[in-house]
């Protein structure tokens, strides 16, 4: 039960496409998580995945449009809906999702990654 | 299936201790709120509600201690325990609780307040 910075939080990792959980509630997961280039495509069956712009800009792609997101906006992915996060800078992002979710859903691949508390 | 500008959306209303509801995954709400003064003591059986600071500062007191948080930071209440956001100067902060979570628990009282969509 303490407070979180999250400046403070995301200068404990350099990586990219690996989330690290910040915090819990109700079931859900925050995370923070720095991505650079093109995911995969991908898409979770049973959650709902939002994702707020601490730092830096990326788009969302759909399959049929494309999202620009910045610094103080967030976009809520529905369930079942294919995305695809690309960022052509580094950008820090702040994701709330169900305790559990796998940041490459149905896709896996290289990119999985495990979703460490820090 | 929009994305959500913060700034933009607290840019819509001016009172106080009125969360509105900018966001919906999982079962629950994404809530943008503006705090000025003391609230009530009060706590939610059944709700863990996370406080992230947007633009500003406040501080949570809880029975044994209190949190100060400024913006960047954020402190997740867990349910049950006992709570009383004070802000000497207005406070911008972005909730996020369980569809349903009245703001003023089990208190009530003349601060209690519908969460609109905005």
């Amino acid at each position: 039960m303490e407070k979180i910075n999250v400046a403070e939080k995301l200068a404990m990792f350099g990586d990219h496409w690996h989330p690290r959980i910040v915090g819990e509630l109700n079931g859900q997961h925050v995370k923070l998580v720095k991505f650079a280039g093109e995911f995969v495509w991908h898409r979770h069956d049973d959650a709902d995945e939002m994702f707020f712009v601490v730092a830096g800009r990326f788009r969302m792609e759909l399959r049929d449009r494309a999202i620009p997101l910045e610094a103080g906006e967030f976009f809520i992915v529905p369930r079942g809906v294919e995305h695809r996060p690309v960022a052509d800078e580094e950008v820090h992002v702040m994701l709330y999702e169900p305790a559990g979710t796998v940041n490459t859903g149905d896709a896996g691949g290289a990119l999985t990654a495990s979703a460490d508390w820090i």
